[in-house]
């Protein structure tokens, strides 16, 4: 996923991309594409963003093509810039002093979903976590998709992809951080749950919820509380409600 | 809205929806469709839900098509049961009394996203809310859409479509119900509220929250801190963090 360059095919997808103000490095657009609205429509954000749109022909497109859908004009997206855990641990350094010790760090678990990573890279900007950790393999990572369903926030939050996050979770640890997973299966509820001061919350994924290794490397781990019929939380809204319960704690 | 027949058109769109398990009329298939992977799927899973499936002239998909994108298939849905008022009325007050007095409505003035009204129902649902208002114009209702955003909760919830939102708060409050509206504007935290009892919260719409004579007819108003720099939070999210909030304060 690092350095990997991403393409975004199509009018409407390259006019939503615009719009949802994803970095890019360049607009490509085919010789001989019809001047149409769209197109026209992709000229204009193209030029107040600042962003170059260069000619080429259309056989270089569909080449560069994945889905065979570029209608004549593909985004090439900037690389996301990913940061390291020790940028992430110096945010949460610098924000637990000003905020009398509070600091959250969000871990995902193997989180598969785009949208589900943007909406809480969106929730996690707003409480004022420090940032947010995910795995380099089997997991979402930041696309096009992410600046629209974070409303633009993933810009405005540090991420770090990493190899392991075993590895991280004992150096935070190691960091003073209390580690919170989060589970339906815990026996705590996470009002008993003290969330007070510096922690990691942890999320597991869509389908499966936490591995059995992440959830042994948690400190704790804790449930919330469901009453009705459904098996369970979208984890964007279950991720949510933890950290505005850490929010609620800390403040 | 009420009463409006939905048809959900195009292979991959139909295969989705019966995966959704929207509830279906039937199936409608052209007479000279292709007997590819896809129609295939659909026939074994409109089969194992025991939805019939029509084989039609094509003219006919053409002309209940909206987009004339069918593809050769069309799926009739049922139109959803919306119940009034007082059946969440009466669902709530038999809640009250078999959880120490605890019931919550939630009321959307004016959502417009399909994908929020059903991620606001399925966290409803989680929560163990009495049932959802919603107008019956200029608002996201009930479709094939909100199967899928809500994970099939919206079949286990109350959905009322009325005409005026402010009657029907007012006519909550006259049955005891406190009346929150939640605002980034009000000068109380959502922490300090008393969201103990049967509560109504009242979300407002993504754009420009509650609306004015909504916010006048609340018996109190209530912020979500938010500490970050992003605008504010999806109202899907927002709208949990309160449902929890008001589970909390009532476990």
């Amino acid at each position: 996923m690092h350095g990997m360059i991403e393409y975004i095919e199509g009018k409407r997808p390259v006019v939503e991309a615009l719009r949802s103000h994803v970095p890019m490095q360049c607009v490509l657009m085919a010789d001989n594409v019809q001047h149409d609205g769209l197109i026209k429509d992709i000229e204009r954000k193209a030029k107040a963003l600042d962003i170059p749109v260069r000619t080429v022909r259309r056989a270089d497109l569909d080449a560069k093509s994945e889905r065979g859908s570029h209608q004549g004009v593909m985004a090439q997206a900037k690389p996301f810039a990913y940061c390291s855990v020790q940028d992430i641990l110096d945010i949460a350094t610098r924000q637990a002093e000003e905020r009398d010790g509070r600091a959250l760090i969000v871990i995902l678990d193997h989180i598969t979903d785009a949208g589900n990573l943007g909406a809480i890279a969106r929730s996690a900007e707003v409480v004022g976590a420090a940032g947010i950790v995910i795995p380099n393999k089997r997991s979402a990572h930041v696309t096009a998709a992410t600046y629209k369903s974070s409303a633009g926030a993933i810009s405005n939050i540090a991420v770090a992809q990493v190899a392991n996050l075993i590895q991280v979770i004992d150096r935070l640890k190691q960091d003073g951080f209390w580690v919170a997973g989060a589970s339906e299966h815990a026996s705590q509820g996470i009002w008993q749950s003290n969330l007070k001061g510096s922690i990691a919350l942890v999320m597991g994924n869509e389908g499966e919820g936490l591995a059995r290794l992440t959830c042994e490397s948690c400190d704790f781990l804790m449930a919330l509380p469901q009453v009705g019929e459904t098996a369970s939380l979208n984890v964007a809204q279950s991720a949510t409600a933890c950290m505005y319960e850490w929010l609620r704690q800390n403040l």
